[in-house]
């Protein structure tokens, strides 16, 4: 297994066709003139679903053979990927069960049993849930719907940075780095390759909290770091042990740097997006804008690409975050 | 002066192109399995300067020659009219006064200003914005963007209709019933111009806040009735005393309805389009998409376009619509 190329990425846009909303690229005035430079946000909030998550779900769930998916499908998953799979198989109209850990905000856990799956909970400090994941699968013969670590995956991810790359390039923009939000690392990696086959000089960066900032050891170390367990953030999205192997191997060889932003930029990057882009980020998908509203010096005159990533946020969490 | 025609709208999209944002058509699988019908919803709050306005208020002032908007512009307007009038002024690099009701949402007039217009405030019960407005202009030599009750001007905002119109057909959908913001009347004018050029069979219900149905009495009695004043709404983008004459000879020669929906409604909108499109609406901007709401039976199964106007919103108010 090696992480897709430019022409996985095409070819899950055309299985996506019709499934997966084209997102807008958003861009305002005044954060641009806050920050000093030009800004394009790619709003994946505004994906069917709530987040980039369909995409790859479903990409996944296509590739599999009719025979390999008849008995349903598994996914392990804090948040996003669950209501994507769940909504994925239900287009495909099999089973799917989600094991989901307990403390996942109460919108996505409730999401997900609307679509029709099964949901079983495991506690994220103390339980494996590959291991209590792998033994459903294993018993009922599901299909796995791996959350980052699976070429169709991060294929399927990579749409929205095709999107983003024909729309910049529809707009005679061309960008100059593109902060990507990372955790399993399945979007940025989906998304970097396709910015890269279209933009090849555009710098890439990965943000991820602080506190799960294993990237940024990774990338330093050159292995995959792990970070320490029960740490907690306000970005439940971004809350994985590790980096996939396959988005790990796709930062290393496209140059990917990485950094980390606080609980308290990734609320007020939420607060700025309400403000001047109208749209709703949860607080995980709202670290890469973070990490350009920092207007580091160096980026002053340049063109700039952000993923907001997903909008599935409880109220009292986004109203917290705009109260400031 | 007439409503202007499709003709009239084309060229204000030529004007537009590289000006206004071509907005999304957002889709919500939820909402729509909620009331039963397919449910498109055209978000202009993603607009630049989040709301429809900027269409309008740059058309006008482009369609003027340039020795009559030499001295500058004025507008009167509760907010999203002032905004969009002074970004528009600053592309043309000339001044703008704009005519302020004092009870306007802070974030609102903070926006004016910060686009370095000329903010006046006044009384909004008490005090005759038109009466002031004139005295201003003709003082300076300014030349007037009205808020709604210029052909110009609902040709500008009758850009989001072809928009959307272009889109649903893209889409392969065909809307039995729109249903549209109005107060002053220039979106629904506008937009109602396009759809029908395209969709003749299209409904279209102009959309109020409760205490401030004019329109809905006016189609009635066949003549412009009057709001009392003094009314207070939430909806603090359509609290005009009257429907324009252009825009109310636009309803009767389309043959509009109206209705009028609560501030309760409106919220509840608001929180709906937070939790399942994750978009930022203001309230006078959820009334359209509060008719939809409302599930009425007649519209089972049937395909529903609503416009989202506006995102301009204070975070308090938005944080009480969540709270429900």
């Amino acid at each position: 297994m090696s992480a897709p190329t430019i022409e996985d990425i095409r070819a899950a846009a055309r299985r996506l066709a019709g499934v997966a909303r084209r997102t807008p690229l958003l861009e305002s005035d005044a954060l641009n003139d806050a920050i000093g430079a030009r800004l394009f946000v790619k709003a994946e909030c505004l994906q069917r679903f709530g987040a980039f998550k369909i995409r790859g779900a479903y990409n996944r769930i296509a590739a599999y053979a009719p025979a390999e998916r008849a008995n349903g499908v598994l996914a392990f998953s804090s948040g996003n990927h669950a209501i994507a799979t769940a909504a994925a198989a239900k287009m495909f109209a099999i089973p799917a069960v989600i094991v989901m850990p307990a403390d996942a905000p109460a919108a996505k856990r409730e999401r997900t049993m609307a679509l029709g799956a099964e949901v079983i909970l495991y506690d994220r400090v103390n339980e494996d849930r590959e291991a209590i994941g792998g033994a459903i699968a294993a018993a009922r013969g599901l299909a796995l719907v791996k959350p980052f670590d699976d070429p169709f995956v991060i294929a399927g991810q990579g749409t929205a940075g095709l999107e983003a790359a024909e729309d910049l390039q529809a707009l005679g923009a061309r960008p100059d780095i593109a902060f990507l939000c990372a955790s399993g690392g399945g979007l940025a990696a989906g998304m970097g390759i396709a910015l890269k086959d279209r933009f090849p000089a555009c710098a890439l960066v990965a943000v991820e909290p602080h506190g799960h900032d294993d990237l940024v050891r990774s990338l330093a170390s050159g292995v995959r770091e792990r970070n320490p367990p029960g740490i907690r953030s306000i970005c439940d999205a971004l809350l994985v042990d590790q980096v996939g192997a396959l988005p790990f191997a796709a930062f290393q060889s496209l140059g990917f740097g990485a950094l980390a932003v606080s609980d308290a930029e990734a609320k007020a990057a939420m607060a700025a997006a309400f403000r001047e882009l109208k749209i709703v980020v949860e607080p995980g998908g709202a670290v890469a804008l973070a990490a350009a509203l920092r207007a580091d010096p160096a980026l002053r005159g340049k063109t700039i690409l952000v993923v907001a990533s997903g909008g599935n946020v409880d109220r009292d969490v986004f109203a917290e975050a705009l109260a400031g």
